[in-house]
């Protein structure tokens, strides 16, 4: 097994050598900048882990890897533009840069791009990874939708938000790791299981998202703290402590939660507080807990040696004991 | 084999029952909306009937042809949105009626949609028809591009012109034939000649459209007469003029091309004469015949029935002497 250091560099030199510059310019240099704007290449390092987890050689893997990092960051420049996002790791996002009609053409090139990097796979491999490709690329989309619908709704449950968490973010992170057991070509099991595996941990790593942005340190927490409490956005702390709080409470939250305001300090410490005092912080690190243990036990199942669960289990606390 | 009323007919019953109300509805209304909008289903035929020509039970390449006509659909979408289009087909557009960030996403998942539809084929035929279609999508982002690009240039020349409406045109219509043909199984030979049937017939057919807008009946063409002159559209039959003109002319219809108008009769029947008068009308008939022509050329190498090619034949000439 190589460490997440080896993974990362051999998946950015890949990389590098795929950014070739190419014609019409236009098109293919947002594509280029955006690859190249960094980030931790998550779920990239976790299709080759799990590739050399089930025993082939990674590099196999590079190519379903990259698939999955082009349709994450085509899913950021579009999401981008339907957030008005002026910013993408600290650099102008793509509509920014260049403008509106040059995000649509050049995110749709991307989803394309990252289905021809199947090709060079058999037809039956071709087969299985376009079809998870798809159906997970559709499921993030339904999640998009679902995350926009709920800005103007006031009735969203929680099981409506996990599920809408679930799309837009976890199935991805099950799905790169399928794919590396797909390219593999371990048992029907071991996929389920490793997608189970990537999917739990995905809704946990969202959740753990959530609780940072509001109770995150803000020397190591990348973006601003309290962000969500600013654009009021209806996540599961949130959610939850409506739940918890009594009615007049629950009230004085929504009314907080209604407002667009010039200083955002007073209203985010008193949300804070209503979300620690209601339980609903607790309830949220409980369940960040949950959904990584559920993610652990799925471990158990999967035919590989201990030294290898132990290398995923590991790989588990460490994004779940992150603090950034 | 049938008649093209027939392949639209059964097209048509299989889009009515993919086309079932799906959550999240924000994401599928608008898709089934542009998909009921109707057109000439002219690239789902062909691929129907292209499976039929090669002795394939025709039904077969329903799937292939939903694909096709979803993609072409999804570059509706898209386009629209980056041409600030109020209606299609008479009908308001899907960013219109909805909004922008509701054309980005339904578009988006049409694109994920379209490659779904390659799934119940046989892993090879799944293959080849998800290369193709990429290959093909890829090329229409491209020529997207270029189109974007040449309005803010003044130096496009007749080859850039020609690989441009190659690519956002031709190359669709081309694929949508090859695909009947893969579906068929018939030979290398035949699936690339088709493709190449369709793709000079594609040049034929935009070559065709440009020529209409300038020349068309008012009476029976479904647009507006002089709509490229109107918006400045460097044209085939605006670039051949450039061409053939000298250089006092030249200036006169650059300056004319260089300017907006409330009224724009006077300016179309000048323009109009200028491509008469220089040849650029002739020269654009010309290139309509050698296109076409090239085409029929192709259909002696398929080796398939007289009567079969004669088909093809029949059907290029009723796309060629169109009014509409």
């Amino acid at each position: 097994m190589q460490t997440i250091q080896d993974y990362q560099k051999v998946f950015i030199s890949y990389l590098e050598d795929y950014s070739r510059p190419k014609d019409p310019e236009n098109l293919y240099m947002p594509i280029n900048y955006i690859l190249q704007l960094g980030g931790k290449r998550l779920r990239p390092v976790l299709t080759l882990m799990t590739a050399d987890i089930f025993d082939a050689d990674y590099k196999k893997a590079l190519d379903a890897a990259l698939s999955v990092e082009i349709f994450h960051n085509f899913s950021l420049v579009h999401d981008d533009i339907m957030d008005d996002a002026p910013l993408r790791r600290g650099q102008q996002t793509v509509h920014e840069k260049w403008d509106l009609n040059t995000g649509i053409l050049s995110g749709d090139a991307m989803l394309i791009m990252a289905y021809q990097l199947f090709e060079n796979y058999e037809p039956k491999t071709f087969q299985d990874l376009a079809k998870l490709f798809s159906k997970t690329a559709l499921e993030v989309c339904e999640g998009q939708q679902y995350d926009v619908d709920f800005e103007t709704r006031d009735d969203v449950t929680i099981p409506e938000y996990l599920k809408m968490i679930e799309y837009k973010t976890a199935v991805l992170v099950g799905a790169a790791m399928k794919m590396g057991a797909i390219v593999a070509n371990t048992t029907e099991e071991n996929k389920e299981n490793i997608y189970q595996f990537g999917r739990l941990l995905g809704i946990a790593f969202q959740l753990q998202d959530d609780y940072l942005d509001a109770f995150g340190d803000p020397k190591t927490f990348g973006k601003q703290v309290g962000g969500d409490i600013i654009e009021n956005k209806k996540t599961y702390l949130y959610l939850k402590a409506l739940e918890f709080l009594n009615a007049d409470e629950k009230r004085r939250l929504e009314q907080l939660f209604s407002v667009q305001l010039e200083d955002n300090t007073e209203k985010i410490e008193t949300v804070k507080q209503f979300f620690v005092e209601s339980g609903s912080a607790k309830a949220t690190q409980k369940a960040i807990e949950d959904y990584t243990n559920q993610a652990f036990e799925v471990l158990d199942r999967l035919t590989v040696s201990d030294d290898k669960k132990q290398v995923l289990k590991m790989f588990g606390q460490g994004l779940m004991t992150r603090k950034v």
